[in-house]
């Protein structure tokens, strides 16, 4: 799932997010508490998971909310706003945090994320390796169950008219139900039940990342603002193609990026297999039999990693890529043509675009 | 969590339910078909999930419902009350779902369940059996994540009182937070993190079990029907003690029942070292050094499985826990006792805390 790592739209009120969210995760810290020190690890350590997110998606729906009318729309507050803004944060976090327990990660931002701590918790006070793992995990499960929930609860409750809270609830239904689909596709790819082809893993990428962090967010929004068919529906498309041009690009970054810069090792992608676009486009060419032999390969060293890079690069793939992600965006920005879309939003949003190109440039 | 075998409230309203939940998961299942035979299987899986419930939870919504007022309330229409009966039983597969995950098990009421189903496919198809697990466990907790999220929202758009709305959601939301704190101090339990202790096993069995399957239902039923908050009060005291009576009786059955009545082995509780108040008790007496050395034996025979219940018996800790089921159920029928509970209701739920004595006789 994309982390955006600049160009990331104004920071209109993502102080009162973060302070939203601060009070959240205290009030059920808090109530936890009386149910043993577990369950209090257990909040402290979701509310650990949702530190040091870009808050890209409270972004998006912080700024079409404010841009296309606000609260002198009539139809939400700003407090309205901000609680959409956090649901879909802590819908952003829930996923996060299942997305680990599937792919067995214990870290998460350089640290570790919730089944690692409780993990390693549980062996610092005796408990054998398989079972603090299993420990680890069902803290994982569970703390994903909480924001998932918590989320839905936090959109139901907004005091809003009814026939905005139903079109908030229909988009919440939606982005969870395509990434559900998208993550199973991406697993599909990743145990080899499925061929990852070129179509696939930008379907995949689609529903995965883009509905529900790049659309969805902008939607809920323009929702809340009372915006116009036509600018949802452009929202909504120029969310689906960003979405994906940045997932291309975090597929570029993964390989080709400065680890100084991205914070993520550049080996780590291909000697988990991951089935990228990259990949997609390598397999059709005459380099696969040499990358195949290497791509995948758990004792992948950094130097082994870097010459796969190279061979990445030299069969195409990079080249292909980057073009992808300069005509995704392109596509995105066109979208914006739509009558009606405040062109302070516009600005900002092909703003975001080009610096989606501009990242990997 | 509980499975109530008999002596459950009268079936009111439950072909409704039924209908109703089959025409969820029938539009869901089509639109799924959008995305891929993978995610339409999972939506057909997650159905299966749901088939061969006893309906419990939506039960007790629709007795409390009718009793108390049902339409004629003012609150909310019978449909209302049918689609709060539905999301309590989407929880509670949820809750299903992401326990087998937990646990590790591949098989619910004698079939595979998700995982085991998506596993065994990819098994067919040629995946390796970890990867297979992998798969198969990733399907789960998808699955899992949609039917929680489902619930949610189908409480969010009851078109009842602001007032109402408002009071099912704080009881969807503490129903969710308890058991997920009981969930949590179960697998503490089993991965020998905290000793079980009877009162700890008591009161994770009040959260796991009690709250979202007998205190929660009955409460959301009650509260479309505008109860009082007395009403409300003795319903939640009920639930609370008859749903700890409940499970202590699953744990009798688990070890002292008939296997062809409750359809599942006896031996499979003590080979997996469940934390029951059977153990709890046991592990307090001189017996248990005796009872140490086979109890959790992965190996355990049905021979051996026999001897270990005997023991269990021997020691005194199964008369003491039947004592419990009908303290525990006698304390729920005394807090019946409330101004203003309709004595039909009251009458059904003596009759269903009398089941609960009458099954482990």
């Amino acid at each position: 799932m994309t982390q955006v790592h600049q160009g990331t739209p104004p920071r209109i009120g993502l102080p009162e997010v973060d302070a939203r969210l601060a009070a959240f995760f205290a009030e059920r810290t808090e109530q936890a508490t009386r149910y043993g020190s577990e369950y209090q690890r257990l909040w402290t350590s979701a509310k650990s998971a949702s530190d040091g997110g870009k808050r890209i998606r409270p972004g998006f729906v912080l700024s079409a909310f404010d841009a296309i009318g606000g609260p002198g729309a009539g139809i939400a507050t700003t407090a309205d706003a901000i609680d959409t803004a956090v649901a879909f944060e802590l819908l952003h976090t829930a996923f996060l945090l299942h997305d680990d327990v599937i792919d067995g990660d214990t870290v998460r931002r350089g640290r570790p994320n919730v089944s690692g701590e409780f993990a390693r918790d549980a062996v610092s006070r005796g408990v054998q390796p398989d079972r603090a793992a299993l420990w680890g995990e069902t803290a994982a499960i569970l703390a994903g169950d909480l924001l998932l929930h918590a989320a839905a609860s936090l959109v139901a409750r907004l005091d809003i008219p009814s026939a905005a809270r139903t079109a908030l609830l229909d988009l919440l239904d939606h982005s969870i139900f395509v990434t559900a689909a998208g993550e199973l596709s991406d697993v599909s790819f990743s145990v080899r039940l499925d061929e990852a082809r070129l179509p696939d893993v930008l379907a995949m990428t689609e529903r995965k990342t883009a509905a529900y962090s790049f659309a969805g967010p902008l939607a809920a929004g323009a929702i809340l603002a009372g915006a116009s068919g036509d600018v949802l529906a452009a929202l909504g498309e120029y969310g689906r193609l960003l979405g994906i041009a940045f997932q291309l690009g975090d597929d570029l970054l993964g390989v080709f990026g400065r680890e100084d810069a991205t914070g993520k090792s550049i080996v780590s992608d291909l000697r988990e297999g991951k089935e990228t676009s990259l990949i997609a486009y390598a397999r059709a060419t005459s380099a696969w039999p040499r990358i195949q032999q290497h791509f995948g390969r758990s004792d992948l060293d950094h130097e082994a990693g870097r010459r796969l890079a190279a061979d990445l690069e030299a069969c195409g793939a990079r080249a292909f890529v980057e073009g992808l992600v300069t005509e995704y965006a392109d596509a995105a920005v066109a979208a914006l043509a739509a009558p009606g879309l405040p062109a302070a939003l516009s600005d900002e949003l092909q703003a975001v675009a080009r610096s989606c190109v501009g990242r990997i440039a």
